[in-house]
Protein backbone atom coordinates (compact mmCIF):
# COMPACT_ATOMS: atom_id res chain seq x y z
CA UNK A 1 0.00 0.00 0.00
CA UNK A 2 2.11 2.95 -1.34
CA UNK A 3 0.60 5.82 0.78
CA UNK A 4 1.72 9.85 1.38
CA UNK A 5 1.20 11.71 4.20
CA UNK A 6 -0.64 15.53 3.49
CA UNK A 7 -0.39 18.22 6.70
CA UNK A 8 -3.60 20.12 7.54
CA UNK A 9 -2.93 23.08 9.70
CA UNK A 10 0.61 22.80 10.14
CA UNK A 11 4.29 22.20 8.90
CA UNK A 12 6.00 19.24 7.92
CA UNK A 13 7.58 18.39 10.64
CA UNK A 14 5.48 19.26 13.61
CA UNK A 15 4.31 16.84 15.85
CA UNK A 16 0.48 16.24 15.33
CA UNK A 17 -2.88 15.79 17.28
CA UNK A 18 -4.65 13.74 14.87
CA UNK A 19 -4.51 11.73 11.68
CA UNK A 20 -6.76 11.89 8.92
CA UNK A 21 -8.34 9.23 6.59
CA UNK A 22 -9.81 10.89 3.37
CA UNK A 23 -11.39 7.30 1.87
CA UNK A 24 -13.40 6.80 -1.24
CA UNK A 25 -14.47 3.77 -4.17
CA UNK A 26 -14.17 7.00 -6.49
CA UNK A 27 -11.44 9.45 -7.04
CA UNK A 28 -11.77 10.84 -3.15
CA UNK A 29 -11.65 14.15 -4.31
CA UNK A 30 -14.53 15.46 -2.95
CA UNK A 31 -14.05 13.87 0.53
CA UNK A 32 -10.63 15.41 0.78
CA UNK A 33 -12.03 19.22 -0.23
CA UNK A 34 -15.05 18.97 1.75
CA UNK A 35 -12.83 16.90 5.01
CA UNK A 36 -10.65 20.03 5.04
CA UNK A 37 -12.90 22.61 4.78
CA UNK A 38 -14.83 20.80 7.99
CA UNK A 39 -10.92 20.18 9.68
CA UNK A 40 -10.00 23.71 8.55
CA UNK A 41 -12.72 25.16 11.86
CA UNK A 42 -10.48 22.74 14.43
CA UNK A 43 -7.56 24.19 16.23
CA UNK A 44 -4.97 21.09 15.46
CA UNK A 45 -2.73 20.14 13.99
CA UNK A 46 -3.10 16.80 11.87
CA UNK A 47 -1.63 14.41 8.84
CA UNK A 48 -4.13 13.04 6.39
CA UNK A 49 -3.65 9.93 3.86
CA UNK A 50 -6.37 10.26 1.12
CA UNK A 51 -7.49 6.81 -0.10
CA UNK A 52 -9.19 6.59 -3.84
CA UNK A 53 -10.81 3.70 -5.75
CA UNK A 54 -11.43 1.37 -2.34
CA UNK A 55 -13.68 -0.77 -3.68
CA UNK A 56 -12.94 -4.47 -2.43
CA UNK A 57 -12.88 -6.10 1.19
CA UNK A 58 -9.71 -6.85 1.07
CA UNK A 59 -8.32 -3.16 0.68
CA UNK A 60 -11.39 -2.13 3.06
CA UNK A 61 -9.55 -4.35 5.62
CA UNK A 62 -6.01 -3.37 4.98
CA UNK A 63 -7.50 0.24 5.69
CA UNK A 64 -8.80 -0.83 9.02
CA UNK A 65 -5.60 -2.47 9.98
CA UNK A 66 -4.07 0.57 9.30
CA UNK A 67 -6.50 3.27 11.19
CA UNK A 68 -5.54 0.12 14.39
CA UNK A 69 -2.30 0.90 14.54
CA UNK A 70 -2.19 4.72 14.43
CA UNK A 71 -4.60 4.50 17.47
CA UNK A 72 -2.63 1.95 19.41
CA UNK A 73 0.57 4.34 18.85
CA UNK A 74 -1.19 7.49 18.95
CA UNK A 75 -4.34 7.24 21.53
CA UNK A 76 -6.28 9.02 18.97
CA UNK A 77 -8.96 7.91 17.21
CA UNK A 78 -8.14 8.86 13.62
CA UNK A 79 -10.68 10.97 12.17
CA UNK A 80 -12.21 8.98 9.04
CA UNK A 81 -14.37 10.72 6.21
CA UNK A 82 -16.03 8.71 3.26
CA UNK A 83 -17.78 8.24 0.88
CA UNK A 84 -18.49 4.23 -0.19
CA UNK A 85 -21.34 2.74 -1.50
CA UNK A 86 -20.99 -1.07 -1.22
CA UNK A 87 -22.64 -2.07 2.05
CA UNK A 88 -19.85 -4.35 2.67
CA UNK A 89 -16.66 -2.39 1.99
CA UNK A 90 -18.83 0.22 3.87
CA UNK A 91 -18.88 -1.84 6.97
CA UNK A 92 -15.24 -3.21 7.46
CA UNK A 93 -14.27 1.12 7.49
CA UNK A 94 -17.42 2.15 10.28
CA UNK A 95 -16.12 -0.81 12.20
CA UNK A 96 -12.12 0.27 12.40
CA UNK A 97 -11.17 2.05 15.38
CA UNK A 98 -11.50 5.13 13.31
CA UNK A 99 -14.20 7.81 14.03
CA UNK A 100 -15.71 7.25 11.13
CA UNK A 101 -18.22 9.74 8.88
CA UNK A 102 -19.79 9.21 5.78
CA UNK A 103 -20.04 12.56 3.42
CA UNK A 104 -22.77 11.73 1.32
CA UNK A 105 -24.68 9.47 3.04
CA UNK A 106 -25.08 12.23 6.60
CA UNK A 107 -27.01 14.45 3.83
CA UNK A 108 -29.14 11.45 1.67
CA UNK A 109 -31.29 10.38 4.87
CA UNK A 110 -32.62 13.78 5.91
CA UNK A 111 -33.82 14.29 2.21
CA UNK A 112 -35.50 10.67 2.09
CA UNK A 113 -37.82 11.91 4.62
CA UNK A 114 -38.54 15.14 3.14
CA UNK A 115 -39.46 13.59 -0.25
CA UNK A 116 -40.85 10.50 1.20
CA UNK A 117 -38.43 8.38 -1.07
CA UNK A 118 -36.18 5.87 -0.83
CA UNK A 119 -32.18 6.74 -2.10
CA UNK A 120 -30.91 4.24 -4.58
CA UNK A 121 -27.18 4.13 -3.94
CA UNK A 122 -24.70 4.38 -7.22
CA UNK A 123 -21.27 3.37 -7.55
CA UNK A 124 -19.79 6.85 -6.69
CA UNK A 125 -19.24 8.39 -10.38
CA UNK A 126 -18.75 11.76 -9.28
CA UNK A 127 -15.75 12.60 -11.26
CA UNK A 128 -16.55 9.63 -13.44
CA UNK A 129 -17.37 8.87 -16.97
CA UNK A 130 -20.48 7.47 -17.93
CA UNK A 131 -22.31 6.24 -20.76
CA UNK A 132 -24.66 8.86 -19.69
CA UNK A 133 -22.07 12.05 -19.76
CA UNK A 134 -19.80 10.91 -22.90
CA UNK A 135 -20.86 13.72 -24.54
CA UNK A 136 -20.84 16.25 -22.00
CA UNK A 137 -17.17 14.90 -21.51
CA UNK A 138 -16.13 15.13 -24.68
CA UNK A 139 -17.32 18.96 -25.28
CA UNK A 140 -15.72 19.75 -21.75
CA UNK A 141 -11.99 18.00 -23.50
CA UNK A 142 -12.76 20.19 -26.49
CA UNK A 143 -13.02 23.38 -24.74
CA UNK A 144 -9.59 22.59 -23.09
CA UNK A 145 -8.26 22.30 -26.39
CA UNK A 146 -10.30 25.15 -27.36
CA UNK A 147 -8.90 26.97 -24.65
CA UNK A 148 -5.03 25.79 -25.20
CA UNK A 149 -4.94 26.81 -29.04
CA UNK A 150 -6.08 30.41 -28.14
CA UNK A 151 -4.24 31.22 -25.27
CA UNK A 152 -1.95 34.30 -25.02
CA UNK A 153 -3.27 35.43 -28.32
CA UNK A 154 -1.91 32.30 -29.98
CA UNK A 155 -4.94 32.78 -32.59
CA UNK A 156 -7.54 35.38 -32.97
CA UNK A 157 -9.11 33.00 -35.40
CA UNK A 158 -13.03 31.72 -34.64
CA UNK A 159 -13.40 33.73 -31.54
CA UNK A 160 -17.15 33.47 -32.24
CA UNK A 161 -17.16 30.03 -30.79
CA UNK A 162 -15.15 31.85 -27.50
CA UNK A 163 -17.65 32.46 -24.41
CA UNK A 164 -15.63 34.64 -22.84
CA UNK A 165 -12.32 36.53 -23.66
CA UNK A 166 -9.73 37.25 -20.60
CA UNK A 167 -7.72 40.18 -21.58
CA UNK A 168 -4.95 41.98 -19.59
CA UNK A 169 -1.17 42.64 -19.20
CA UNK A 170 1.67 39.84 -19.35
CA UNK A 171 1.42 37.36 -15.76
CA UNK A 172 -1.74 38.76 -14.77
CA UNK A 173 -3.19 35.03 -14.23
CA UNK A 174 -5.07 34.98 -17.38
CA UNK A 175 -3.45 31.38 -18.69
CA UNK A 176 -4.42 29.25 -15.38
CA UNK A 177 -7.69 31.18 -15.69
CA UNK A 178 -8.91 30.14 -18.89
CA UNK A 179 -7.71 26.47 -18.51
CA UNK A 180 -9.55 26.20 -14.82
CA UNK A 181 -12.46 27.43 -16.98
CA UNK A 182 -12.19 24.42 -19.83
CA UNK A 183 -11.18 22.36 -17.14
CA UNK A 184 -13.74 22.54 -14.61
CA UNK A 185 -16.73 23.92 -16.45
CA UNK A 186 -16.73 23.07 -19.87
CA UNK A 187 -16.54 26.64 -20.77
CA UNK A 188 -14.27 27.51 -24.35
CA UNK A 189 -12.09 30.62 -23.01
CA UNK A 190 -9.64 32.19 -25.05
CA UNK A 191 -6.94 35.16 -23.58
CA UNK A 192 -5.14 38.21 -24.96
CA UNK A 193 -2.27 39.64 -23.34
CA UNK A 194 -1.07 43.37 -23.91
CA UNK A 195 2.49 43.65 -23.88
CA UNK A 196 4.75 46.78 -23.29
CA UNK A 197 5.09 47.31 -27.09
CA UNK A 198 1.52 48.05 -26.78
CA UNK A 199 1.42 51.00 -24.33
CA UNK A 200 1.84 54.17 -26.29
CA UNK A 201 -1.21 54.19 -28.49
CA UNK A 202 -3.49 51.45 -26.02
CA UNK A 203 -6.13 50.69 -27.28
CA UNK A 204 -8.12 47.02 -28.52
CA UNK A 205 -7.42 45.21 -31.38
CA UNK A 206 -9.95 45.17 -34.47
CA UNK A 207 -10.39 41.04 -33.89
CA UNK A 208 -11.31 42.03 -30.15
CA UNK A 209 -13.48 44.99 -30.68
CA UNK A 210 -15.87 42.97 -32.71
CA UNK A 211 -16.49 40.66 -29.54
CA UNK A 212 -16.74 43.20 -27.43
CA UNK A 213 -19.71 41.55 -25.31
CA UNK A 214 -17.47 38.82 -24.59
CA UNK A 215 -14.42 40.79 -23.05
CA UNK A 216 -13.37 40.43 -19.44
CA UNK A 217 -10.39 42.34 -17.88
CA UNK A 218 -8.25 40.96 -15.67
CA UNK A 219 -5.84 43.09 -13.33
CA UNK A 220 -3.63 42.80 -10.63
CA UNK A 221 -1.22 44.64 -7.79
CA UNK A 222 2.05 46.17 -9.17
CA UNK A 223 3.67 44.93 -6.22
CA UNK A 224 2.62 41.20 -6.75
CA UNK A 225 3.07 41.51 -10.06
CA UNK A 226 6.66 42.63 -10.64
CA UNK A 227 6.99 39.87 -7.92
CA UNK A 228 5.59 37.18 -10.26
CA UNK A 229 7.42 38.75 -12.66
CA UNK A 230 10.64 38.58 -11.23
CA UNK A 231 10.26 35.13 -10.96
CA UNK A 232 10.82 35.00 -14.53
CA UNK A 233 12.96 37.46 -15.45
CA UNK A 234 14.86 39.01 -12.19
CA UNK A 235 16.31 42.45 -12.19
CA UNK A 236 14.49 42.83 -15.35
CA UNK A 237 12.91 46.07 -17.10
CA UNK A 238 9.52 43.86 -17.57
CA UNK A 239 9.76 42.66 -14.12
CA UNK A 240 10.44 46.19 -12.55
CA UNK A 241 7.66 48.09 -10.81
CA UNK A 242 7.59 51.12 -12.51
CA UNK A 243 6.88 48.96 -16.25
CA UNK A 244 4.44 47.48 -14.39
CA UNK A 245 2.85 50.48 -12.94
CA UNK A 246 2.64 51.95 -16.15
CA UNK A 247 0.78 48.70 -17.93
CA UNK A 248 -1.67 47.99 -15.46
CA UNK A 249 -2.98 52.04 -15.42
CA UNK A 250 -3.00 52.18 -19.10
CA UNK A 251 -4.66 48.49 -19.01
CA UNK A 252 -6.99 49.61 -16.65
CA UNK A 253 -7.88 53.02 -18.25
CA UNK A 254 -9.07 50.94 -21.44
CA UNK A 255 -11.04 48.46 -19.34
CA UNK A 256 -13.03 51.75 -18.25
CA UNK A 257 -12.97 53.73 -21.66
CA UNK A 258 -14.43 50.28 -23.19
CA UNK A 259 -16.94 49.61 -20.46
CA UNK A 260 -15.26 46.13 -20.15
CA UNK A 261 -16.03 44.68 -16.79
CA UNK A 262 -12.92 43.14 -14.92
CA UNK A 263 -11.65 42.03 -11.81
CA UNK A 264 -8.67 42.61 -9.67
CA UNK A 265 -6.85 39.54 -9.00
CA UNK A 266 -4.03 40.22 -6.34
CA UNK A 267 -5.87 38.69 -3.60
CA UNK A 268 -8.12 35.55 -5.08
CA UNK A 269 -7.42 32.32 -6.38
CA UNK A 270 -7.92 30.59 -10.14
CA UNK A 271 -10.92 29.00 -8.36
CA UNK A 272 -12.18 32.61 -7.14
CA UNK A 273 -11.46 34.21 -10.26
CA UNK A 274 -13.16 31.63 -12.49
CA UNK A 275 -16.60 31.60 -10.18
CA UNK A 276 -16.83 35.18 -10.50
CA UNK A 277 -15.92 35.79 -14.13
CA UNK A 278 -18.94 33.03 -14.57
CA UNK A 279 -21.11 35.33 -12.41
CA UNK A 280 -19.82 38.46 -14.05
CA UNK A 281 -20.75 37.44 -17.75
CA UNK A 282 -23.44 35.56 -16.99
CA UNK A 283 -22.01 32.26 -18.47
CA UNK A 284 -23.77 28.57 -17.73
CA UNK A 285 -21.66 26.48 -15.08
CA UNK A 286 -21.77 23.53 -16.56
CA UNK A 287 -21.12 20.39 -14.05
CA UNK A 288 -18.80 17.17 -14.80
CA UNK B 1 -29.75 38.67 -9.75
CA UNK B 2 -28.11 36.72 -13.15
CA UNK B 3 -28.78 33.14 -12.23
CA UNK B 4 -28.12 30.41 -14.53
CA UNK B 5 -29.99 26.96 -14.44
CA UNK B 6 -28.42 24.04 -14.67
CA UNK B 7 -30.43 20.51 -15.59
CA UNK B 8 -29.72 17.47 -12.47
CA UNK B 9 -30.47 13.85 -13.71
CA UNK B 10 -32.74 14.96 -17.25
CA UNK B 11 -32.65 16.82 -20.26
CA UNK B 12 -33.04 20.35 -20.49
CA UNK B 13 -36.18 20.43 -21.81
CA UNK B 14 -38.02 17.76 -19.22
CA UNK B 15 -40.44 19.03 -16.68
CA UNK B 16 -38.64 18.57 -13.21
CA UNK B 17 -39.44 17.37 -9.75
CA UNK B 18 -37.58 20.04 -7.92
CA UNK B 19 -35.62 23.15 -8.34
CA UNK B 20 -32.25 22.97 -6.42
CA UNK B 21 -30.08 25.58 -4.68
CA UNK B 22 -26.17 25.37 -4.14
CA UNK B 23 -25.43 28.59 -2.16
CA UNK B 24 -22.21 29.39 -0.77
CA UNK B 25 -19.70 32.34 0.45
CA UNK B 26 -16.89 31.02 -1.35
CA UNK B 27 -16.90 29.95 -4.94
CA UNK B 28 -19.74 27.08 -3.89
CA UNK B 29 -17.85 24.18 -6.10
CA UNK B 30 -17.80 21.89 -2.81
CA UNK B 31 -21.06 22.68 -1.99
CA UNK B 32 -22.09 21.78 -6.12
CA UNK B 33 -20.03 18.49 -6.26
CA UNK B 34 -21.10 17.12 -3.30
CA UNK B 35 -24.65 18.07 -4.20
CA UNK B 36 -24.48 16.38 -7.31
CA UNK B 37 -23.54 13.31 -5.55
CA UNK B 38 -26.33 13.20 -3.12
CA UNK B 39 -29.07 14.21 -5.66
CA UNK B 40 -27.92 11.12 -8.14
CA UNK B 41 -29.09 8.94 -5.83
CA UNK B 42 -32.79 10.07 -6.16
CA UNK B 43 -34.85 9.29 -9.20
CA UNK B 44 -36.11 12.68 -9.48
CA UNK B 45 -35.94 15.30 -12.12
CA UNK B 46 -34.14 18.58 -11.39
CA UNK B 47 -32.75 22.10 -12.04
CA UNK B 48 -30.10 23.66 -10.63
CA UNK B 49 -29.26 27.42 -9.40
CA UNK B 50 -25.73 27.85 -8.08
CA UNK B 51 -25.11 30.90 -5.78
CA UNK B 52 -21.16 31.71 -5.37
CA UNK B 53 -20.02 34.98 -3.09
CA UNK B 54 -23.06 35.09 -0.81
CA UNK B 55 -22.05 36.80 2.09
CA UNK B 56 -24.20 40.17 2.60
CA UNK B 57 -27.72 40.21 4.44
CA UNK B 58 -28.96 41.96 1.17
CA UNK B 59 -27.77 38.86 -1.23
CA UNK B 60 -29.48 36.04 1.17
CA UNK B 61 -32.86 38.01 1.75
CA UNK B 62 -32.79 37.46 -2.36
CA UNK B 63 -32.15 34.66 -2.52
CA UNK B 64 -35.22 34.00 0.04
CA UNK B 65 -37.20 35.52 -2.12
CA UNK B 66 -36.51 33.92 -5.25
CA UNK B 67 -36.76 30.47 -3.28
CA UNK B 68 -40.54 31.55 -1.72
CA UNK B 69 -41.57 32.30 -5.30
CA UNK B 70 -40.18 28.75 -6.61
CA UNK B 71 -41.92 27.25 -3.75
CA UNK B 72 -45.07 28.91 -4.12
CA UNK B 73 -45.33 28.27 -7.89
CA UNK B 74 -44.48 24.70 -7.67
CA UNK B 75 -45.55 23.42 -4.58
CA UNK B 76 -42.15 21.39 -3.85
CA UNK B 77 -40.24 23.13 -1.52
CA UNK B 78 -36.98 23.85 -3.25
CA UNK B 79 -33.59 21.84 -2.07
CA UNK B 80 -31.09 23.76 -0.79
CA UNK B 81 -27.29 22.70 -0.04
CA UNK B 82 -24.98 25.64 1.62
CA UNK B 83 -22.40 26.58 3.03
CA UNK B 84 -21.62 29.82 4.85
CA UNK B 85 -20.42 30.73 7.76
CA UNK B 86 -22.00 34.44 8.65
CA UNK B 87 -24.77 33.71 11.23
CA UNK B 88 -27.11 36.19 9.81
CA UNK B 89 -26.75 34.95 6.52
CA UNK B 90 -27.22 31.46 6.99
CA UNK B 91 -30.01 32.19 9.58
CA UNK B 92 -31.60 34.21 6.22
CA UNK B 93 -31.30 31.12 4.14
CA UNK B 94 -32.70 28.67 6.85
CA UNK B 95 -35.32 30.46 7.51
CA UNK B 96 -36.99 30.06 3.96
CA UNK B 97 -39.43 28.12 2.56
CA UNK B 98 -36.51 25.57 1.23
CA UNK B 99 -34.92 22.33 2.79
CA UNK B 100 -31.76 23.06 3.77
CA UNK B 101 -28.68 21.44 4.78
CA UNK B 102 -25.37 22.84 5.85
CA UNK B 103 -23.11 20.57 3.80
CA UNK B 104 -19.98 21.43 6.30
CA UNK B 105 -21.62 22.22 9.62
CA UNK B 106 -23.15 18.56 9.78
CA UNK B 107 -19.99 16.91 9.58
CA UNK B 108 -18.62 19.87 12.58
CA UNK B 109 -20.75 19.24 15.09
CA UNK B 110 -19.85 15.34 15.57
CA UNK B 111 -16.56 16.15 15.47
CA UNK B 112 -17.06 19.00 18.21
CA UNK B 113 -18.20 15.88 20.39
CA UNK B 114 -15.29 13.61 19.72
CA UNK B 115 -12.78 15.77 20.05
CA UNK B 116 -14.16 17.81 23.27
CA UNK B 117 -13.17 21.31 21.52
CA UNK B 118 -15.05 24.01 19.88
CA UNK B 119 -15.23 24.33 16.02
CA UNK B 120 -14.30 28.54 14.95
CA UNK B 121 -15.70 28.91 12.13
CA UNK B 122 -14.24 31.29 9.24
CA UNK B 123 -14.90 32.48 5.93
CA UNK B 124 -15.07 29.74 3.65
CA UNK B 125 -11.95 29.90 1.85
CA UNK B 126 -11.87 25.98 0.58
CA UNK B 127 -10.84 27.64 -2.74
CA UNK B 128 -9.39 30.84 -1.92
CA UNK B 129 -6.40 32.71 -1.68
CA UNK B 130 -4.55 33.12 2.28
CA UNK B 131 -1.45 34.84 3.10
CA UNK B 132 -0.61 31.44 4.35
CA UNK B 133 -1.45 29.40 1.66
CA UNK B 134 0.23 31.95 -0.71
CA UNK B 135 3.52 30.02 -1.27
CA UNK B 136 1.55 27.00 -1.90
CA UNK B 137 -0.71 28.48 -4.53
CA UNK B 138 2.51 29.66 -6.26
CA UNK B 139 4.39 26.67 -6.74
CA UNK B 140 0.66 25.24 -8.42
CA UNK B 141 0.76 27.63 -10.77
CA UNK B 142 4.34 27.56 -11.58
CA UNK B 143 3.14 23.51 -12.20
CA UNK B 144 0.80 24.73 -14.65
CA UNK B 145 3.11 26.75 -16.62
CA UNK B 146 5.43 23.80 -16.02
CA UNK B 147 3.03 21.76 -17.77
CA UNK B 148 2.07 24.09 -20.64
CA UNK B 149 5.85 24.59 -21.38
CA UNK B 150 6.27 20.81 -21.64
CA UNK B 151 3.15 19.66 -23.62
CA UNK B 152 2.85 17.30 -26.45
CA UNK B 153 6.92 16.91 -26.49
CA UNK B 154 7.35 21.00 -27.09
CA UNK B 155 10.46 20.59 -25.12
CA UNK B 156 12.28 17.47 -23.82
CA UNK B 157 14.57 20.17 -21.46
CA UNK B 158 14.28 20.33 -17.78
CA UNK B 159 12.44 16.88 -17.25
CA UNK B 160 14.33 16.46 -14.10
CA UNK B 161 11.93 18.75 -12.99
CA UNK B 162 9.10 16.52 -14.01
CA UNK B 163 7.16 14.72 -11.48
CA UNK B 164 5.83 12.46 -14.07
CA UNK B 165 5.93 12.30 -17.78
CA UNK B 166 2.97 10.88 -19.85
CA UNK B 167 3.79 9.19 -23.03
CA UNK B 168 1.10 7.98 -25.24
CA UNK B 169 -0.09 7.71 -29.15
CA UNK B 170 -1.92 11.32 -30.21
CA UNK B 171 -4.69 11.92 -28.20
CA UNK B 172 -5.56 9.26 -25.67
CA UNK B 173 -5.85 12.02 -23.17
CA UNK B 174 -2.33 13.17 -22.09
CA UNK B 175 -2.63 17.13 -22.59
CA UNK B 176 -5.89 17.19 -20.26
CA UNK B 177 -4.33 14.72 -17.35
CA UNK B 178 -1.19 16.89 -17.45
CA UNK B 179 -3.24 19.58 -17.00
CA UNK B 180 -5.63 18.27 -14.31
CA UNK B 181 -2.24 17.32 -12.49
CA UNK B 182 -0.94 20.38 -12.11
CA UNK B 183 -4.33 22.34 -11.32
CA UNK B 184 -5.73 19.86 -9.10
CA UNK B 185 -2.17 19.01 -7.66
CA UNK B 186 0.34 21.02 -8.55
CA UNK B 187 2.26 18.19 -9.89
CA UNK B 188 4.62 19.12 -12.88
CA UNK B 189 3.62 16.68 -15.59
CA UNK B 190 5.40 16.70 -18.65
CA UNK B 191 3.75 14.69 -21.39
CA UNK B 192 5.23 12.95 -24.98
CA UNK B 193 3.52 11.87 -28.26
CA UNK B 194 4.67 8.99 -30.70
CA UNK B 195 3.39 9.84 -34.10
CA UNK B 196 2.83 7.80 -37.13
CA UNK B 197 6.16 8.18 -38.30
CA UNK B 198 8.06 6.74 -35.15
CA UNK B 199 5.97 3.34 -35.41
CA UNK B 200 8.19 1.47 -37.93
CA UNK B 201 11.11 1.28 -35.14
CA UNK B 202 9.13 2.65 -31.95
CA UNK B 203 11.81 2.61 -29.34
CA UNK B 204 11.88 5.14 -26.32
CA UNK B 205 13.95 8.61 -27.09
CA UNK B 206 17.07 8.79 -25.42
CA UNK B 207 15.51 11.95 -23.57
CA UNK B 208 13.16 10.03 -21.77
CA UNK B 209 14.95 6.71 -21.62
CA UNK B 210 17.02 8.81 -18.50
CA UNK B 211 13.94 9.51 -16.31
CA UNK B 212 12.65 5.67 -17.30
CA UNK B 213 11.40 5.98 -13.64
CA UNK B 214 9.09 9.07 -14.17
CA UNK B 215 6.93 7.48 -17.32
CA UNK B 216 3.74 6.07 -17.44
CA UNK B 217 1.38 5.25 -20.33
CA UNK B 218 -1.37 5.98 -21.42
CA UNK B 219 -3.38 3.70 -23.67
CA UNK B 220 -7.03 3.49 -25.41
CA UNK B 221 -9.67 1.39 -26.39
CA UNK B 222 -8.76 2.04 -30.74
CA UNK B 223 -12.96 2.57 -31.71
CA UNK B 224 -12.60 5.45 -28.88
CA UNK B 225 -9.77 6.77 -30.47
CA UNK B 226 -10.86 6.70 -33.97
CA UNK B 227 -14.00 8.63 -33.10
CA UNK B 228 -11.87 11.30 -31.05
CA UNK B 229 -9.78 11.62 -33.77
CA UNK B 230 -12.57 11.19 -36.69
CA UNK B 231 -13.74 14.47 -34.83
CA UNK B 232 -10.30 16.58 -35.26
CA UNK B 233 -9.96 15.10 -38.87
CA UNK B 234 -12.71 13.04 -40.61
CA UNK B 235 -11.84 10.47 -43.00
CA UNK B 236 -8.10 10.48 -42.63
CA UNK B 237 -5.51 8.04 -42.16
CA UNK B 238 -4.86 8.97 -38.78
CA UNK B 239 -8.48 8.55 -37.85
CA UNK B 240 -8.67 5.01 -39.02
CA UNK B 241 -9.56 2.39 -36.97
CA UNK B 242 -6.59 0.41 -38.91
CA UNK B 243 -3.85 3.12 -37.88
CA UNK B 244 -5.08 3.59 -34.44
CA UNK B 245 -4.81 0.10 -34.16
CA UNK B 246 -1.42 -0.29 -35.17
CA UNK B 247 -0.27 2.84 -33.24
CA UNK B 248 -2.30 1.36 -30.23
CA UNK B 249 -0.83 -2.03 -30.38
CA UNK B 250 2.95 -1.05 -30.93
CA UNK B 251 2.91 1.35 -28.15
CA UNK B 252 1.59 -0.92 -25.57
CA UNK B 253 3.97 -3.65 -26.82
CA UNK B 254 6.71 -1.10 -25.87
CA UNK B 255 5.23 0.06 -22.65
CA UNK B 256 5.49 -3.67 -21.47
CA UNK B 257 9.20 -4.33 -22.84
CA UNK B 258 9.97 -1.42 -20.80
CA UNK B 259 8.37 -1.96 -17.71
CA UNK B 260 6.62 0.95 -17.66
CA UNK B 261 3.51 1.39 -16.00
CA UNK B 262 0.11 2.18 -18.38
CA UNK B 263 -3.36 2.64 -18.12
CA UNK B 264 -6.09 2.73 -20.15
CA UNK B 265 -8.21 5.73 -20.17
CA UNK B 266 -11.63 4.78 -22.50
CA UNK B 267 -13.64 4.61 -19.20
CA UNK B 268 -12.21 6.99 -17.45
CA UNK B 269 -12.42 10.74 -17.11
CA UNK B 270 -9.39 12.79 -16.35
CA UNK B 271 -10.53 13.25 -12.57
CA UNK B 272 -9.94 9.32 -12.51
CA UNK B 273 -6.60 9.17 -14.65
CA UNK B 274 -5.08 11.65 -13.17
CA UNK B 275 -5.76 10.05 -9.65
CA UNK B 276 -5.04 6.69 -10.56
CA UNK B 277 -1.28 8.00 -12.26
CA UNK B 278 -0.88 9.60 -8.44
CA UNK B 279 -1.49 6.39 -6.48
CA UNK B 280 1.02 4.42 -8.95
CA UNK B 281 3.83 6.58 -8.80
CA UNK B 282 3.43 7.19 -5.38
CA UNK B 283 3.25 11.13 -5.74
CA UNK B 284 2.33 13.46 -3.09
CA UNK B 285 -1.66 14.21 -3.34
CA UNK B 286 -1.18 18.03 -2.67
CA UNK B 287 -4.35 19.83 -1.68
CA UNK B 288 -4.84 23.57 -2.79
Amino acid sequence: MILSLNSINCDNNEPIDRTVFFISDGTAITAEVLGHAVLSQFPLKMKSYTLPFVSTVERAEEIKQKISEIYKKSGAKPLVFYSIISPEVKQIINSSEGFCQDIVQSLVLPLEKEMGIKASPKLNKTHGLTEKNLSKYDARIAAIEYTLSHDDGISLRNLDQAQVILIGVSRCGKTPTSLYLAMQFGIQAANYPFTADDMDFLKLPAELKEYQHKLFGLTIAPERLAAIRGERRENSRYASIRQCRIELSEVEALFRKNNIPYLNTTNYSVEEISTKVIDSMGLARRMF
